[in-house]
């Protein structure tokens, strides 16, 4: 089984590597393969019986990965994108690497005959917005109110229509916020979510740019990995007639999030929250629908993290042990 | 006031074009200036105080529309298209005309620096499909099941985010499938939807793909044309946070439309339909939804048509008249 990841650098891309490389597998057949594109070469232990191949690589560049495409990759993650702010900032470049890179991802897919490949794209709870129901299920409109949101529901309705011309066998999972991410702040809007937890536990401030009851769907990194891994294994037929799927999150208030790292990192920890507005932020994040009935997700096996508290012991954990 | 229309050399355009010069203003000011686009060159009567300009011209290719953007129309009407079974033939000529071209309009607008232009687009139906409630509404979700669908569903994304960012005035009507068209049938999966009609009371056989008890959302060529003309004097303010609008049309079935020709034309003209079956045609149109609650669009002041006997009797009243 060779599988192929863009974005292989990126936080998901790496968690993702690690899980692979871990269960050695994918959908019970053994993996032989991985392949790590992004723009700046993705770093994996060498493996005894993976072959591993890192490359540093502008997907937006015409052509760029049909060579490996030629290879024949049977899974394929996409996570290659320029986040929420940062294509709310800049429309054109939003526009090449969340949409066009992704149109050419599929042109290759199509021109080297990947039909029964599985191609997996990360898309986004920002592919809602606007005057919304107070909860959503698998039939809401996509109305998004964000440059990143409206490029991600492109993609998804491109990689559907190709999967049904039977070009590609396309899957989309549309993402809750991922918290606890670790490492450091970045310009994605919802990076704040993770700042709010991530810095006071590690005992540095961070600063807070949406009022304490704005409501986010979220997800842990953990599971989200669990669920990249899952969509691989799904049969065709049970995607079919729409491949785009809201996975289940979990609906929690700031609040409720700032309650919980009370009670796991003490009112010292609470403290070094400053509540600094941004509406800038607030606009994009409070478009974002918050409560969900994610149905077919559950149908399919994807799984919820149990609570909050639960993500953010994880995270403390897992930050201990990679010490 | 100055207002393009592109496919302008189709049913719809010629249409939109003698109603526009029929009215001589739009939203209340004078129309000055007409410029009709299409693949061939528009036709258009002259006139006394409307200048007319006809151009023949491939839209596909980069900035064929850039000069005209230049002279800064007001309104503009974006109707070219490749029809529905021609779309689904051709992956890449949809492609190109329904999404590439639409994408080349709205950057050449930002270019020109047209905000303020309302700019109205086309788009249809087929952008729903898949498994569907009964009852669709302003937010049922597009799970488009055509190529032709997903094109307008990723238009009608741009257009929004387009708008948003305030570098459009966008508009964008989804139009049910017209009925009774005149002319010729085309390759258009809806085509039969009209020739069951037409040919029948024109004394010519017709072939019918589909089962008798298909129902269909059908709007007359009258009615869509004051839809079209109604779309540009609606405020921006209106049109926020989402704006696409499904409109107002009829739910009918094949038997009721055939029950309606025999009323108007006799046995003899219920006679001349043939029924044909064509799984492939069938297929698309059965993907398309038939029943709509359009509460938006009559709230913006879009209209339906009575019933389908007054559909059928205006295309008689208006054949009669043309001759």
């Amino acid at each position: 089984m060779h599988v192929l990841i863009t974005g292989a650098a990126g936080f998901l891309g790496q968690r993702l590597t690690g899980a692979l490389l871990e269960r050695g597998q994918v959908d019970g057949k053994a993996l032989t393969r991985l392949t790590l594109v992004d723009q700046i070469e993705p770093v994996a232990p060498p493996h005894d019986t993976i072959r591993l191949d890192c490359r540093a690589m502008d997907i937006t560049r015409p052509g760029a990965l049909d060579s490996l495409l030629g290879e024949r990759p049977e899974v394929i993650y996409h996570l290659a994108a320029v986040v929420s702010a940062a294509a709310e900032a800049e429309l054109d470049l939003g526009m090449t690497v969340n949409f066009e890179a992704t149109r050419a991802l599929l042109e290759g897919c199509r021109a080297a005959g990947l039909a029964e490949t599985r191609l997996i794209m990360a898309s986004s709870v920002a592919v809602y917005g606007g005057e919304l129901p107070d909860t959503l299920d698998d039939m809401t409109a996509l109305t998004p109110q964000s440059s990143y949101g409206t490029q991600k529901a492109m993609c998804e309705l491109l990689i559907n229509d190709y999967s049904r011309r039977g070009l590609i066998d396309g899957c989309v999972l549309r993402l809750p916020t991922i918290v606890v991410r670790p490492g450091r702040p970045n310009a994605a809007a919802s990076s704040f979510a993770s700042s709010i937890l991530r810095e006071p536990l590690g005992g540095e401030t961070a600063l807070c740019p949406v009022p304490t009851d704005l409501e986010l769907f979220v997800m842990s990194p953990g599971r989200v990995v669990d669920a990249l891994l899952h969509a691989a294994t799904l049969p065709s037929d049970a995607l079919v007639p729409y491949r785009s799927i809201m996975l289940p999150g979990l609906t929690v208030s700031v609040a409720a999030m700032l309650e919980v790292l009370r009670d796991i990192g003490g009112e010292e920890a609470l403290a070094r929250v400053q509540h600094a507005p941004e509406p800038r932020i607030e606009a994009i994040v409070a478009s974002w629908p918050a409560r969900f009935e994610t149905r077919r997700a559950e149908r399919l096996g994807f799984v919820a993290d149990r609570d909050f508290h639960e993500i953010v012991r994880t995270f403390v954990a897992e930050r201990q042990a990679a010490r």
